[in-house]
């Protein structure tokens, strides 16, 4: 029996299935990229009867994930179960066990990724991610060794499918946030429960992890800003269309210095933007970097087999290593250089604001409100007023120029007591980037 | 005196002062990335009094790049001389002396890779090449590993900087290709002697070391096929836009079982495939892979500092390594499995063509021409007859649906000989792709 690596897989949903069929259906090219097979050799899940697109037969099966951690035989674990618990327990069950991990699960990473890389790191085994962020699109390797020869300066990232998806649907089929997640859930792109991905959760996991990445310090979901399309109207997409942008929901990771910014949120971006093409459930990171300046990467976002690609690309990267002798090629977090980043708070955010005002349809409202703007120092760059009449309120749509958050949020505040405005205010914030 | 890696730098061109732009001001970022520092030693070009944005003085210099070789301390050279001669002798020297090589070379890694790759294994050295494709687009590292979990089964890719450059030109100011090409010479992107790019050489070096990526299997340029922008004539990218479509310089290779389409030539795509959107000096790549499907890269393709950007990841690729005691951990060339993959020839090709006809503007004409195109099974899905008279000869364009080359060729030559048919035939192929 020549060399060859073994691998657990743990947990046999969607994803897990797909790793089964790229295992089986390109072992050929696998064994030749890597010059020794690789072998599954068990598959763990607490229900092994349910029917699957793949069969479990030719491997050891259990549900019991501590009879993985316990066969000495295995090299690498893939932990596919997703969530905090117990997947937590079997990363770190089977890293204290000197097995290396592959998982796709942002949610652990971006919450408890310090004390699992941590305890990697201490034992000598490895933890593959590539999975845990835009699905197929080899992002994490890019981040990390692709760009590594640059101070990375700023990510924007579609990164959550479902979002997208039910944002191309709002926008193109002119649907309301409700009919949008409907079909969504009906053609299997959002989950019965949708919260992680419509109130932003899910891309701020992996905007966690994504910053991470470029700055080699630690990041976790409480560093980021989030808010999600839930709710979000399609009065706000038509009108966003008449100024000439889309709304994305986007992720953001600018780096200036040791400031930083961490946020994701409903975001106005150009028309013509390369990021504004991305459409349905499909994903794209763009990276800007001070040598290579502005690249982008795009491909699917989820899904069984790019998923399933990127989990065992991670594999396959850790059995090279394990055939070498060696571990922690390339650490997550830059060990020497601590260097104590600055998360900037939201309300020092500078940007371009959308704004939609429900007003009175009478002579002398756009004064006050514009008045109420400019006492905060707020200049606007240009208004839509329609005669739509909804319970007796116009909508009053305006683009500011620059203004700081914490500005912007006053006035609103202020404007929503005035007697001529109705519902509550809108404020979407605005992207524009200078590259393709 | 803690651990580094040593590295000499031979050729100090314009990506030659960006390797040291980007070795000093990313050296913090470098060195805590690593866990240790990399430092450049030597410098070596046969001018090294010449005006230089870098200072060279804080280096060890020398004009003879043997002084570098019999350094032992010296652990990688970066070879940034370019063209077959003297680069070859220097990295075949490098290797024997047991010194890991990066180099942008791509005409000596797509005419004369496979001795160098071999004699790299051999020696148990590394070669690193991620700046010879497509400039800062991590794309070698995506197919090497990001993506090797596939059959890679589609590239398509926007890889000559300059040919983009002059069709984007000649498209938006409807400027002849020799206005195009020296407005592309006096801005710098294009060479005072421009072959290499505008008769498709540079692509196609560089398709063929993705192809030897893609497949495992070294190809070199002999197996390609090659067609130039150069004398595409400004209507042919206008009739193009009435069509839909944009021309664009692609480098096109498919794999399918064995069978292995490898070809560089003017083509048309259409006007909303996010090819077609590539301007300028971008790159832009993308990959099909049979698990993750549809993905796509993009970004600078050449300049100072974004191929800067792609060889000091690679030296930080092999740094990593040498600190672990390892080399060839990712082999290019697969060396289980031989698979001796069968190029189709050109005339094997399928697939729709453009194509324009200079004919005598009287009744009959038409019906003379798709005569021999019928007999040679090619039927016809447009046509735009103009009325624009140039020396008694009228435009006739068409766009057939897939014929087979070999039968469009035989009909184009017996066309050519009818004297309603005036000057040479225009014929550009088309590529119809199902992907965003």
């Amino acid at each position: 029996m020549g060399f060859s690596v073994k691998v657990a897989l743990i947990g046999i949903g969607t994803v897990g299935c797909g790793v089964i069929r790229v295992l089986e259906e390109n072992r050929k090219t696998i064994e030749s990229k890597l010059g020794f097979p690789l072998k599954l050799k068990w598959v763990c899940d607490i229900d092994l009867e349910r029917e699957r697109p793949v069969s479990l037969e030719p491997y050891q099966k259990t549900t019991d994930y501590r009879e993985i951690i316990n066969d000495e035989e295995v090299d690498i674990v893939i932990e596919l179960v997703g969530g905090i618990n117990p997947a937590k327990s079997i990363i770190l069950d089977a890293i204290k066990a000197k097995k290396h991990v592959v998982t796709a699960n942002k949610a652990l990473l971006a919450e408890e990724g310090l004390e699992i890389l941590e305890s990697a790191k201490r034992c000598g085994v490895d933890i593959g991610f590539e999975a845990s962020v835009a699905g197929g699109i080899p992002i994490v390797k890019a981040i990390r060794e692709g760009l590594c020869a640059n101070d990375i300066v700023k990510i924007y990232g579609i990164i959550n499918g479902t979002a997208n998806y039910i944002l191309t649907k709002m926008e193109k089929e002119e649907l309301t946030f409700e009919e949008a997640l409907s079909m969504a859930q009906e053609e299997g792109y959002a989950e019965a429960d949708p919260t992680l991905d419509i109130e932003g959760i899910d891309a701020a996991h992996k905007t966690a992890i994504l910053a991470t990445l470029a700055s080699g310090e630690y990041l976790s979901l409480k560093d980021v800003f989030v808010e999600g399309i839930k709710g979000l109207s399609k009065e706000d997409i038509g009108f966003a269309r008449d100024f000439g942008y889309k709304v994305k929901l986007l992720s953001i990771i600018k780096k200036s210095g040791e400031d930083l910014e961490l946020r994701v949120h409903p975001t106005l971006i150009p028309e013509n933007h390369s990021l504004a093409k991305v459409e349905g459930a499909f994903n794209a990171v763009s990276v800007v970097g001070n040598a290579v300046g502005h690249t982008m990467f795009y491909g699917m976002g989820a899904g069984m087999l790019p998923t399933a690609s990127a989990v065992v690309a991670d594999v396959m990267d850790i059995a090279r290593d394990i055939s070498k002798g060696i571990s922690q090629r390339v650490p997550v977090i830059n060990s020497k250089v601590k260097r104590g980043l600055n998360i900037i708070p939201i309300d020092e955010l500078t940007c371009k604001y959308y704004i939609r005002f429900s007003a009175v349809d009478r002579p002398g409202v756009l004064s006050k409100i514009s008045g109420v703007l400019g006492k905060h120092s707020i200049s606007i760059e240009s208004v839509i007023q329609k005669g739509r009449r909804e319970k007796g309120f116009v909508p009053v749509v305006m683009m500011t120029h620059e203004a700081k958050e914490k500005d912007v949020q006053k006035a609103l505040k202020e404007i929503d007591t005035l007697d001529v405005v109705g519902a509550r205010t809108v404020l979407i914030r605005v992207e524009e980037n200078e590259h393709f």
